[in-house]
């Protein structure tokens, strides 16, 4: 006999379509020995990306200090012992940079990897992430607004971060947060498990996922409309799940609207190397002078790294806004809700380090660096422009906006009767293994039907499985 | 000119003492050149305790997998090379034990540490915590209830299970949480966070922190007749702030009370090892095969470990509750509020498994392990020691109960007119460095002081600076 609890509502609406019901079955497809192609997620080194072998060597050395020691003897020791060079590769080795970087992050952590950090994270890691900023943004020659590091807190993922500032910009149930439609679920959960007002805007499909400020004006004043408070705006870019990437023209609007209303912005730029030939406007830039509070996330789980395992990510404010009948900011508190999970996980905080902080030119790990990065980043648009092509063969199936992060998010144009995106990707899993994420999983237009795809299986198999693919959707859509 | 903005009441006025205005004015001190120690928190390696060798060395093999070919070849080589013998120590190689561990370990995983994992941590991990519950409660010889892998949540820290499930439990502004007092502020600051009601239960100070039913039945009444719905108690055991060690009798007491009303246990057990030769009856134990919905948090940060940054935990469930008016398990909740997290972070992970599975007897790194492990419980133990005998030395300085986890909750028994224990904790950091926590910060019976000391300090540094705080104290509560 079970006891039988009422739980907090709010948590138990709330939907993650990305570990939904899809990926569940696939889970279970794959219990009864089917092979499944997980493109559900972004979670490129669950499908073969290899990790960037200089963040790793760097991790490895952090954990056993004393085998600094133990790599310069070795090194030395290859130089004089012919024995070990017959048996060892000079590539074995750890070069004396790695070796350098790992002696220095020691030493300036201070207390190793096992120690609990100040809640946002080591200063000197903070001040990596403002200089990576700057040196982005074009800040460091001072054409620009600098980076504050004790304005960056360094976070588990970049959904922590995301789930810490809705928790305090939600301060009642009339108060709402503008995301866009499409977007990625973390954003309506967040909204949803606070009680919050989840409102929509609609980025323009057929030009390529593009902003004017009309779309955000009707946005915002349907909400006014309905009571609620708009507190922030929600940007994702380049976006999930769509992959598009925004235009400067685009982002631009959100800031001139964001200040207009006095919103904040929540930039979510998690994928911001992601980008194929585009180029990246960071919101940062964008936002320059102007007095409108800005959070822009960053993670170590995208872009040509991958490490979505470790779980490293920051959050950088601009222009953190005075808490209302108080006189604290809004960093004050960001920072009280980070102590008490103590602080984000040092494996994770290493890496952030690391991604904002890549091999010198010229150093020994440089070259390989460079190579491994060239080659992920390639790898990846070869595959999404493979699917992308394997789309055209597809009836009524089209995509828009450019190849951006790691989605696709076509247009279903044509469904049998009585069936919706869900259906069509449980019987695309059924049928050939591929697990997409039906789009009404994301949110879309009413009336509208589509899926996203991670293009991140390797090429062999796509080469394999988008054929079943196509024959499966022009099978299927003909129904009925 | 700033905009202002109203946030979440909840998460303004939450508090968490243990990172508040005492360690904060102790970072100005030390940024002004001032040594402070540190007793403000539970986190021995930042005071000096080392990692033990054994799980280090695996974690770094876990990164940098083809560093196990390498770590071979460099075994080989050494029983044949003199050149290498003679620069090297047996003890800079890696032992075939270790190198089978990870190896087994990345076979399992299958993805490495860079992909995102299941939402509740892989499967094998899960059954190792199972595995090493059963060895630890006697239920491996068919003595007792299974832990079952499936209800097995891998976490960030236990911090993280306890906000999620107080997160769930509070359905509505009326529901209460019984938490000791004193308590270690997650609890407080978790369910002030959600606005559900803390219901306060006052262990036994002067009969060693102990519990009886007569103390639960109190608060229970006292919060029904404030129209409170109690839904779970949190116990921690070994105590955090106290250090208390529960009996037998007290928490069998625990058990029948959450049996009569219908109330899930939230048990912290994450000082389960740091007993000092107490015996550890955890609540799995207690509870059996009666149907108490049973949480129990373990983590990675304390112990002989203390792998704080690394962020590792877990949480254990035990008739999980069904939730009202749906089809849905308390499982399948949990795992959908995890999911919007990912997944907990590898590395912490991967300690998880490691603090669950020891090394075997008579492997390679056995001796080694245990020589590590006994090092850092009998310094704790000493350390521990020490202060208390310091505390006799403080006029109306008074401290109950056995010596457990890693704090000492002395009571303050005589403070000059017209000042608090903060006031107290304050003028000690300032005038001799040690950072203590008020016991105001915890909660504590009205009309009582108290302060809490985690006892990590090296011996050398206690040896030092406890006579300062002998003759600070007894100048400070004497006064006016």
């Amino acid at each position: 006999m079970s006891v039988r609890v009422k739980v907090n509502r709010n948590v138990l609406e709330m939907e993650y379509a990305v570990r939904g019901p899809i990926p569940k079955r696939a889970a279970e497809l794959r219990d009864q020995g089917m092979r499944t192609i997980p493109c559900n997620i972004g979670n490129p080194q669950a499908l073969g990306q290899q990790p960037i072998s200089y963040y790793r060597e760097v991790l490895a050395l952090l954990e056993v200090p004393n085998r600094i020691q133990r790599e310069k003897k070795l090194r030395d020791l290859y130089r004089s012992s012919a024995a070990l060079r017959e048996r060892l590769e000079e590539k074995d080795l750890v070069s004396p940079y790695v070796l350098d970087v790992a002696s220095e992050f020691l030493a300036q952590i201070g207390t190793g990897m096992g120690a609990y950090t100040d809640s946002n994270g080591p200063r000197f890691i903070r001040e990596a992430v403002a200089h990576f900023i700057d040196a982005r943004d074009g800040a460091d020659g001072g054409g620009g607004v600098k980076s504050d590091p004790n304005s960056i807190f360094l976070t588990n993922g970049a959904s922590e971060a995301a789930k810490y500032l809705i928790e305090m910009l939600v301060a009642d149930r009339n108060d709402g947060i503008m995301i866009p439609i499409p977007q990625y679920p973390l954003y309506s959960a967040a909204i949803r498990k606070v009680g919050g007002v989840q409102v929509n805007y609609y980025p323009d499909e057929e030009a390529g996922w593009a902003l004017d400020r009309s779309i955000l004006d009707e946005s915002f004043k349907q909400a006014g409309s309905r009571g609620v408070t708009v507190k922030a705006i929600v940007v994702i870019n380049p976006a999930n799940p769509t992959g598009a990437i925004l235009s400067e023209e685009s982002a631009r609007e959100v800031v001139d609207f964001a200040q207009e209303h006095d919103l904040a912005i929540i930039a979510d730029e998690v994928y911001q190397e992601n980008l194929y030939g585009a180029e990246f406007v960071s919101f940062a830039r964008l936002v320059g002078d102007r007095p409108i509070p800005l959070f822009s996330l960053h993670s170590t789980s995208k872009g040509f790294y991958g490490e979505c395992g470790h779980r490293g990510g920051y959050v950088e404010m601009r222009n953190p806004p005075l808490i209302e009948d108080t006189d604290q900011s809004f960093g004050d508190v960001l920072l009280k809700q980070a102590s008490v999970s103590l602080c984000s996980n040092t494996a994770g905080q290493a890496l952030t380090f690391l991604m904002v902080s890549p091999p010198e030119e010229h150093s020994e790990p440089y070259e390989q660096f460079i190579e491994e990065r060239t080659a992920v980043l390639k790898d990846l648009y070869e595959k999404g422009t493979m699917i992308r092509e394997a789309f055209k063969q597809m009836d009524d199936m089209e995509c828009f906006g450019r190849t951006g992060a790691m989605y696709l998010f076509p247009r279903l144009g044509k469904l049998p009767p009585e069936t919706t995106d869900f259906d069509y990707c449980m019987s695309l899993l059924e049928s050939t293994g591929i697990c997409t994420v039906n789009g009404s999983g994301f949110g879309q237009r009413e009336g509208t039907s589509h899926l996203r795809v991670a293009f991140l299986p390797p090429q062999e198999m796509l080469k394999e499985v988008m054929p079943k693919w196509i024959d499966f959707h022009n099978e299927y859509v003909n129904r009925g």
